[in-house]
């Protein structure tokens, strides 16, 4: 049983950001808009702005208020869209709900959108084409890469089918020749899937959902969940639990969140190439 | 055991459309554009020109030589993109060598884009939004709707990932709260997959891949598949054996295909009222 550490494989990724970035006359440039004042937000934000940092972006921090209305923040993007110091734009989520999201994620200009939500390079994805990829499954993709864990043919079993994570993760499995079920909370006998999975990946956010009866002896399990529980991170996986039963696994903290950052940091640089190839 | 009659469903919808198109002043214009005089397109070609005059469209056969460059398509593209009296374009597929099909596919304005192909089409489906859909997976959901098969929670395996059938039907099962697996030429041990499935759905252009020890007793089959076997027609599933075994399958011809027409129709329709909200 091997333990797949994010934060390793994030340092080895931001150091090589770093290395190409060093070499760089022009730093690219991350700009990230915050509506209002979420904590976990604030959290998530700081992460990145010390990604940006190590790495050698240029970051900017706008913070607006959370009365602003759908049409000011859209202003505020398309500002952004149209400064050509600016390559990265990342709004943070959640937004106030006078704000439509879906609209908000689709104004950022595709070669800027580095959280990779737009239809665009969601249509991209699908197509199987080179495009900025949503950052925490792109994440759980190079974890796998970076371990060799290979997926063609194997039987990956995901749990989730959101926007930002089951979907687009079950897209780039599929395009990298693995078998892949998509489970859910409509889905009948979960444990029936999980049980067969090769590799299983869960995103919902409930603590312990997978317990060690429902995962395959020798699994490779990845746990996207972070949830809080008695003022302790954990994932959806019961990890002490299910931990002797695999042959990998990733732990909450220091598993997929970390890979989320690192991917970020991929994509500001690949944003910046795709805009000066332009 | 019930054939799902992809015949009689098309003419439910055809007439539907006809009497809606009917009450209208301007008819929707529904353009084809051929390259080069593929037999197999000569004949995918008279069956929509045939729904369309059949519904009442307007309907434009656009036929360029097979020599014409990529430039020239776009160009050609293009002056249809900004006709206002153009409605509906669909591309002919293949397209030959010469010509990047990707790139042919999003230079059609995606709200002119009835064959729903371009990445933002394809992103709004796997966003859940509304769009102009893939008319053949969107045809299968329409055949299952009205034979009142439920597929909420349901086991469902897609075998084929095409960005054709394969992934868009995968991401429509999953919007509407199947549990699906989706199999191709890497899986291993296909089977144990396709006897699983509640309902099976076959995408892949090999006669007779499915047989009858493959499916379980009382599935749904749906057979995408169009080959010619002894100048015959047939599909991916292993018909005459398979068939006892369903609650419900499709013929071919005579299933899928026929839907695949009848969405193009409520497509051309559809683009035609997105144009005018504008």
């Amino acid at each position: 049983m091997e333990i797949l550490d994010g934060k390793k494989i994030k340092d080895e990724i931001l150091d090589e950001l770093r290395n190409e970035v060093n070499n760089m006359q022009e730093k690219p440039t991350l700009v990230v808009v915050q509506v209002g004042n979420n904590e976990a937000s604030n959290v998530y934000i700081k992460q990145k702005a010390k990604m940006a940092r190590y790495v050698g972006y240029q970051f900017h921090h706008i913070k607006l208020d959370d009365t602003i209305t759908e049409e000011e923040l859209l202003y505020e993007i398309d500002k952004l869209n149209k400064d050509k110091s600016v390559h990265g734009i990342l709004v943070q989520m959640p937004l106030p709900s006078q704000i439509n999201t879906y609209k908000v994620q689709n104004a950022v200009l595709p070669e800027k959108d580095v959280d990779g939500l737009s239809d665009i390079n969601t249509g991209k994805l699908f197509h199987g084409k080179d495009a900025l990829y949503s950052c925490t499954p792109f994440g759980v993709m190079e974890l796998l890469k970076r371990y060799k864990i290979n997926v063609v043919g194997k039987n990956v079993v995901v749990v989730g089918r959101s926007n930002l994570v089951g979907k687009p993760m079950a897209t780039m499995l599929i395009n990298e020749g693995a078998t892949v079920t998509i489970c859910h909370s409509k889905t009948n006998d979960l444990p029936k899937y999980t049980f067969n999975a090769d590799i299983l990946i869960v995103a919902v956010g409930k603590p312990k959902l997978i317990t060690a009866d429902m995962v395959k002896d020798g699994a490779v399990v990845i746990d996207v969940g972070i949830n809080r529980l008695e003022n302790r991170l954990c994932g959806d996986v019961d990890y002490e639990n299910v931990l002797p039963k695999c042959s990998y696994i990733t732990p909450v903290p220091g598993g997929v969140g970390q890979m989320t950052v690192a991917m970020l940091g991929k994509n500001v640089l690949k944003a910046y190439k795709i805009q000066k190839e332009k």
